[in-house]
């Protein structure tokens, strides 16, 4: 048995290229939606304006206010994580490079398969914007997205 | 290369037993401090205590303050990743069941081993106290510890 | 046309008895879920949970996770308007007495029906343990409850 | 008896036109002063700088510090209720489209007529940048402005 | 010419005794009121009612609703300082020892003798329930109070 | 005995010019590092940037990431007490003009003297940008940065 978190988080922290494609392919047999990608700014409406685009293109949600509602919300929730604290970075002088994984399905693999949540994972650096000068940090939202 | 925030993640998503001791033999052969443990609460200052006490106990921190109060904000940092926004568990009627790492070493494994930082990545679930009405979390905080 | 917000707010802020049973037969008429009740407290978790049994109880949500998740976050965002800032009540010395509504139905009374959100609204007073020391308060929150 | 609450909620989530008028003239006749207006912005600045224009160009406010700080303070808390955990809007994706009323005196219409306080309340929506997704929020903030 | 803030702030931070006392002297010389005190515990509560209950029996505040609330308000923000970002004492385990004064009057010594704002400075330590594992910090909140 | 938070608070508090020169003196004759200078802005980052650049410049830092973090970490713990609530200048409107020292050196001045923390202190009026419309605010962080 497999859960929505242990999916988003692997495909999140794994290494681009092909660790993180099988992930995603092995997600996708379970019945999961997944992407990943990467974004990097000092810019918050950036990170999450890159998200929120390629989960539309990519078909993660679909063109509806409560998908978009959700995912927004777990988006936020993530930055929360990364940020810990203060939902800021360029105007408190920080930037950020993170990979992102987002993940739409049962909470777990096994069980209770009408009712699907969307699921956001932020993992990468925080810091200053000076090369070296920055640490790890993650984040995780997650939100009930549709009933099947 | 390792990270320090790939060595913490790793072992706090591990399954208990056999996958999570693999991982922290690693990391002690990479000259990282790591243990690992779980607890459960719906008092946000078990759970803080839980870890303190671990980490004392196992050594990953010196009985010296500049060790607890990195040890301390990295444990608040990471529960901001677990609660998103507001510190709170019982007295918003939520509870928590984490499984945490903490792991002490470089930011990186091949380069600057001076500088000791202190990782804490909480990684569990979070939600009502009704069996089954929770959802995936994680929170990491880092701070620096020490200078070899 | 009526809005969510429209009748949520409304009742809410009703007199207790006949003003308030009319708002919330209006709102059935229109095929909305409503109800209406009071709570006072210094503990936040007494009015999460009266809110959260009440809900259960009258049928507005059902035993699902999901839909105790929605209404759980439109509780705690109501509870932020409320609070403005901390979300703390008998720990900073201060006490509610509030009027709750929690409404279930569509966004707009004459549109997209198929999607259906809750709204909880709190309105009453905060302030002092003391008598007469203390000013009116509101806060709503709302999130995506199902989609018929 | 009316209170300070009933009459700034009623102003603010009345229809523009006839029903706010005649809410703004019942509450002039019970002593208080009262303004409504709308703002929609991506901008929290703007927000505060309308509505604090607003108040002085009509009068609610004089020009002195004490009656300016009392305004910005209860308009802050007002966001606080609309926004519900970040006072930010543009840089996390998100707009507002606010009515507000700002109106000032007594906590209850019928007893101690010599404090009065300021009291803004914001209702409309909040949500992303695309037509339809958005949904309703309110905010109040009160503060002490004056001993007559 | 003195300030409202270098009163409050070399009151709190002066030594018991002597010192305090000196400064309290000059400060009700210049037409402040002004007391100083001391409360330490890990319940935010104890720490809020004991500067409330000696700002009452001292004449700083009436009993009054908008002078409690001004007071009640200055304390909040001292204690955000002091906090630095949760409000929260014993439930994340830390604890307080603080110094305090309560100062009333005028913004500045010289002018504008109408106004009168009260002003709750905290000093002292915070850290872990531990002898020794606690540094300085200070916090610093003001309201209007009334106009003479 | 002198203690780190008297030094760095006396230093931010003093007036510019001899009074703060023979503070800055003792401090270093105690072992101290010590600087004050002035900032003022309605962007949080130029306040961030302005002590992070003066506190380079003058040896406070080395140019290490561990003590550039600690730096930061307590310049946004002073901000904290500053801004009470919200980390937010210009964005909502208000400004700040402030004096400020950072110290580095032991919590107390008569022992412990390997272990180096570094503290700021931000000290000044924040308020409307508007002439006057403005009252006192102070702040104060502080991590360890060195063990000697």
């Amino acid at each position: 048995m497999s859960t929505l978190g242990s999916i988003a988080i692997g495909i999140a922290i794994a290494e681009a290229g092909e660790e993180a494609e099988t992930l995603i392919s092995e997600a996708r047999k379970l019945g999961y939606k997944a992407i990943r990608s990467q974004v990097g700014s000092m810019s918050m409406d950036k990170v999450i304006a890159a998200i929120e685009t390629a989960s539309r293109r990519e078909g993660i949600i679909s063109d509806t206010y409560h998908q978009e509602h959700a995912l927004y919300h777990a988006i936020i929730d993530a930055l929360l994580g990364v940020c810990r604290g203060q939902l800021e970075l360029g105007n408190i002088v920080r930037t950020v490079g993170l990979s992102y994984s987002v993940v739409c399905g049962p909470i777990k693999s096994d069980c209770n398969r009408e009712e699907n949540w969307i699921m956001v994972v932020l993992y990468g650096t925080i810091g200053a914007p000076i090369k070296g000068f920055e640490h790890e940090a993650i984040g995780l939202g997650t939100y009930h997205i549709d009933t099947r």
